[in-house]
């Protein structure tokens, strides 16, 4: 039997661990675990929930979803301002970008990368027989658009940009993307999986560029990451292109009925993103204040720090015995020393404050 | 902008159109549809449902799911009696098929399936770079099992088989699966989809062969077919590399309570199963009686007619004018003259039963 060699190379995933499975490494019990890694919400939708609850009785979840989505893309031509055939729902942002490297991405050719970013626009660019041209950053993590260009200029099929970047919270500037989209002659895609937190979107330019594709999440903003649902836009010639790769059936349908929810109660989600938005903003305010760590400004629902002296690793570790589990970025290029949280409730993101504060001394 | 050769050939899915879209077409109410054409049971699981709406007021769905989904796993582990590490649970056994493609399917190598079968072997294979050698199939849709050695000889990497077999209803012989496995020489993926209707598996065979790859899902028996959940089970090895290419959260958490709920309900299955086994059997019998309309023995949830004379097609559209929606196959190789229905409740069987006599007549 043989492999594909690409996967026998592969790493697999790091897995984000369950609660339960850092609790018994730190000889915590899970429920003293506090999660700061995950880039989600900290709270589920509830009223969304019992709505859900209601409709239970009469689900026919015994038969397939409506393949075309019709209710989903016709609340969010409504929520994105873009018409229903400029849309292709996906099962998360993930299977989105998995999808875009399945029609871009020949064996052989090459994806372009704003460096450092979101680590599965590589899995993606790699499992499709691709290699992607990480193009390193410049200074406060600002794309290099001569560089994304050049590196574009051979054999590219593909630029995937993350607006706000994960992980270090900057946006991809409106000009970048500009210049990106009328000169690389390649596809851009743009994932937004952070949007809500920034109000910052490139959705609009989907309208003059058939090579733009937008990626977008229920995941963050709002609080869905456990219904697993995704969108793409484009230009419709290009969503006509995307949906000859789409599975017929990736949504399930009770996470449909949750996400057309979502998009008939938008205050919900916005009084969520002012709640994060506000709590995030404390704590930059306050690790500004502690010494030897550089806090990075955020258009997202997470902060990146670099502690300037290294050490960030026994940092971490030093957090985790407390059960405040943050993301070690350490050992990625360009993110030397680096830590990544995200924005918790008030009380949570306290205890992790104080905790720093301690690093910090 | 480049798009890949491949995807610009692909035929877009011919989708499966909704009741609202086939009402429009005929002139009828959504109401007044009856599907026969999607292969699923005819009832939602109400007591899972009932299960389920109680547990939504404390679902963490603002979270990821555990990307190992251990409970799942442990469920399916008891239910398919093979050790936890056997099992990659994906969305719906589409995507397990989409992962083996992804595993085995290199640029210009070749997949073999066994003709005609699932639509969906052809599509992955394609995607990943690859060509299908269909071999077709024998009297009564029995596998060619030297047309499919010989088939797997060159440049193959896996075999294609579907037991019980869709469109045909047939299943692969235990000694056909057992032949191809130890002399092919590449990986063996069994879509066992439709398992629970015949009994049948190879499952056990996994402890002895590590090119063995069994596929399954709650799409089918386990009346779950909007809830998105499969599976796939092999050797601890070779699921080790299938989960190199899983993405890491493809399964909502909402779905993932439904599917340990079925496992922990089998009896709730098994009612469904003998159910439509006997209004099956019920139907075969009724239609073996009727003049120049050849009916093929299933071991699924469906059945497989042949009208002798032709004109399949004019017996389709006569059924769909009176909301009784089948599916037509008379346009595959190898079906010319073909129906296939799915077993639904047996009022409704009533009524197709009767439409597809007078056809007879």
């Amino acid at each position: 039997m043989q492999i594909r060699e690409v996967v026998r190379k592969l790493q697999p995933y790091v897995w984000e661990p369950s609660n339960e499975q850092i609790a018994l490494s730190v000889g915590l019990k899970p429920g003293e675990i506090v999660r700061f890694d995950t880039n989600v919400s900290p709270n589920p939708p509830s009223s969304l929930l019992i709505k859900l609850a209601s409709q239970l009785n009469e689900m026919r979840v015994n038969e397939y979803p409506d393949t075309s989505y019709t209710k989903l893309r016709r609340a969010i031509s409504n929520y994105a301002e873009v018409t229903m055939d400029q849309i292709v729902v996906t099962c998360g942002a993930d299977e989105a970008l998995d999808m875009a490297a399945k029609t871009f991405i020949d064996h052989g050719s090459f994806a372009v990368t704003s460096s450092p970013t979101y680590a599965l626009f590589k899995i993606v660019t790699e499992l499709m027989g691709g290699n992607v041209k990480p193009v390193p950053r410049l200074e406060d993590f600002e794309d290099d658009v001569e560089g994304l260009l050049k590196a574009a200029s051979t054999e590219s099929r593909v630029i995937f940009l993350c607006s706000p970047n994960n992980p270090t919270g900057n946006i991809s500037r409106r000009e970048t993307v500009v210049s990106l989209l009328s000169e690389a002659g390649c596809a851009v895609v743009v994932d937004e999986a952070y949007y809500e937190f920034s109000g910052r979107t490139v959705v609009d330019l989907t309208k003059k560029y058939d090579n733009l594709v937008v990626v977008r999440t229920f995941s963050k903003a709002f609080s869905l990451a456990g219904a697993r649902v995704g969108y793409m836009i484009s230009s419709p010639e290009t969503a006509g292109m995307l949906n000859k790769v789409r599975p017929p059936n990736s949504v399930s349908v009770i996470s449909l009925l949750l996400s057309e929810a979502a998009l008939n109660d938008l205050e919900l989600m916005r009084r969520n993103v002012e709640l994060i938005v506000r709590e995030r903003d404390r704590c930059i305010k306050f690790l500004e204040e502690c010494s030897g760590v550089k806090v990075y400004p955020s258009h997202a629902n997470f902060v990146l720090l670099r502690f300037e002296k290294g050490g960030a690793e026994r940092v971490y570790s030093r957090l985790l015995k407390k059960g405040l589990v943050v993301r070690c970025l350490s050992g990625t290029p360009g993110l030397e020393g680096c830590l990544r949280f995200n924005v918790n409730l008030p009380e949570k993101n306290d205890l992790l404050l104080e905790a720093l504060a301690t690093e910090c001394g």
